[in-house]
């Protein structure tokens, strides 16, 4: 109990304290929510076709040929396909455990090491909330998926920010090992990060990896690894499963995956979560007070997950990586902007030129006077006040016109 | 921070504990990962089609027409339907305020008192998460639907149980309203109730629908009412929205409702909450990070919501009518069995015979020797030992044929 002479007041501000925390008006996807009253333009509006960079678009990349048949199919199963198990239809299971057996090369038990969730939204979420007790510290790298800082904030835990120096290397993420061990000294029991990261788009390299495994084993600690994008890699890339390096407790590791990116299906709020029988029965539970399982038919989209028409992923990352070489050049050519090239994943981190106005400011202008929408920096690390994230999952020639578009903006508030 | 001499450890039972209350195992939907180990069977197994009483068939029952039609429109509508606001997309919480504004009597603006959520399940705890604090004294029916009190724990809430005396009268649900009115001078900040109850089938009288949002008031709590069965009321029963009462402020007031139960949409996974904006903002931001919104091409099935074929509801509600006719028959045949009539919705919660063995072992025994799945009244309350909760949407023949094993069983193990 939490009471002091005023009684209740105490809690009512505990929960309007966590709310407060948990704004969500620059997140991707609520723009149109925002309060524009105090934005002033400088000049006319840029036409053009409005592009929207705070996610990928799925009508310029569809969703994988044949996910609405699977899931027609799916509804005419009837009442077995309507009210799965918790974790998710037993048959779907087996299909997507060999599937990411295949994919990670790990070994997941059908049964006991996976559990299907609304998005990777829902996994991240039930993850964390099986494994943060209040007032634990968990490690988030700065900068990273900007939930990752709500969800320990709204499960009562600390978070320890470790920097990520990805302009200082081309050959890994440049996470700072040395900060991540002070972490698990001073007593996180928790690491959680994104593999690619969102937003930078580095892969993190089988060293970083293999550090990573071997510091938290060291202390004893937990990690959440996403791995969202892990199947879009550029150049010949090479991606590092932590959870085929042997070298942690299984028990202590959860990858988590979806369809929700390269292959387009995020209308159908779909996701995984695979490793520690313990946290899968966790969030197992959990599931079934937070929205009982993820959609039943829905979850017989995941038949066509990994089973992608022959060459069609393939030519999925070729486009996606002819779009990136475009933007990458746009941003290169003009002084002021600073780009890490995307590894892996639709992501773009630019760091911007100096600007009159806070990047807040910068990105509700863009969408007002150039119909350009894209995610401030500092949803991803209070102190990326000059950078922002675009999705390039885009069609290409609007995304080429969006960027002109912004070096435009740029121009009119540059300082 | 919670630390002991011994550091951490104090900190891995708190989450540990706390999942150690969330027990699903004998959940609806769960049997299946049941442990039978020690359950000894009297007799042989009794042949019959297998009924699962836990929840309603949707293969006898089938979904609205045409529900089907607008996901497939939904998902040709691309992109925009597939990444829509958090809170679910305007077009369709335009149509859905209009339709309950009408429904419940209630004035419901689109923009600011509804949001669309994966399920009533997903409704209820994103709106208990916004409200409850830790330490908060949260009241809720004893029985009432078991997600209540494991809501209540996992937001570090402390229940406080109001009886509800479903036998003792036939004019209204029997809640003890001074036991809520001593709840709410106590400190009380909230009431969670079902109406029509689950598990019990009665409505609550506009006496006590008054009643309650007269104290509600009185004290300054807030009041979230599950209405998920308040389409479907028997024997020309009346339902009272509290939302249409005017008596407390509305922004202390959420109702809940889906298409999950009488419509059978359930394997789409789609609720919905309106009333306090307040609330509901909140509702938004924590669904953000929960799973970020309800399945987007889900979402367009509820254009078929209240717009069901002409007659298809009343002949839905005289089908189940008859079917509850037959099961009441039945129970009230044998000696011991106690059963009030489901007044609306498809849960009949019969007390039992009294039988040597508990009812948790009973509930299994029934799966295991006669193919009949039903919940134990434990799941509503620790004091209803003697109790089970059955939904009857079920094919007819098949709920008849089952209710008489159930009766067979029920000999067997008889005191």
């Amino acid at each position: 109990m939490l009471l002091n002479y005023e009684g209740v007041i105490v809690k009512m501000n505990l929960i309007e304290d966590k709310f407060l925390r948990l704004g969500a008006e620059n997140a991707p996807g609520q723009e149109t929510r925002q309060n524009t009253v105090n934005i002033e333009l400088r000049g006319e509006k840029i036409p053009g076709t409005p592009v929207d960079f705070s996610h990928g678009d799925v009508d310029a990349f569809e969703p994988i040929p044949g996910s609405l048949d699977v899931f027609v199919e799916g509804f005419h199963i009837g009442g077995k396909q309507a009210y799965t198990e918790y974790r998710g239809s037993k048959i779907i299971r087996e299909d997507v455990a060999r599937k990411l057996s295949t994919f990670t090369g790990s070994s997941i038990d059908d049964d006991k090491n996976l559990i299907i969730t609304p998005g990777t939204q829902g996994a991240l979420f039930l993850a964390m909330g099986s494994i943060i007790a209040r007032g634990d510290k968990v490690a988030i790298v700065a900068p990273d998926y900007f939930a990752n800082r709500k969800l320990v904030e709204f499960f009562d835990g600390e978070v320890v920010p470790i920097q990520m120096e990805y302009f200082n290397t081309n050959t890994s993420s440049g996470l700072d090992l040395s900060q991540l061990e002070a972490a698990f000294k001073s007593g996180a029991k928790l690491f959680l990060f994104s593999n690619p990261n969102n937003p930078t788009g580095v892969i993190y390299s089988q060293e970083e990896i293999r550090t990573i495994a071997e510091l938290a084993q060291q202390y004893g600690a937990s990690v959440i690894v996403d791995q969202l994008y892990s199947r879009q890699l550029f150049d010949g890339h090479t991606f590092t499963h932590l959870c085929s390096q042997n070298i942690m407790d299984p028990e202590n590791v959860i990858t988590i995956m979806g369809p929700s990116k390269t292959e387009s299906l995020s209308g159908y709020r779909l996701g995984v979560a695979f490793g520690s029988s313990r946290i899968i029965d966790r969030m197992e539970k959990l599931q079934a007070i937070v929205s009982l399982r993820a959609g039943g038919y829905n979850q017989a989209v995941l038949k066509s997950w990994f089973k992608e028409p022959d060459g069609w992923m393939a030519q999925r990352i070729k486009d996606h990586q002819a779009i990136r070489d475009d933007l990458l050049g746009k941003f290169n050519a003009v002084e002021g902007f600073k780009v890490r090239p995307t590894e892996a994943g639709s992501y773009i981190f630019p760091k911007v030129p100096e600007l009159e106005v806070p990047i807040v400011d910068f990105v509700k202008i863009l969408r007002l006077q150039a119909g350009v929408t894209v995610t401030p920096g500092t949803e991803f690390g209070s102190q990326f006040t000059d950078s922002f994230r675009l999705n390039f999952s885009q069609d290409h020639k609007a995304a080429v016109d969006a960027i002109n578009r912004i070096i435009q903006v740029v121009e009119l508030y540059r300082k």
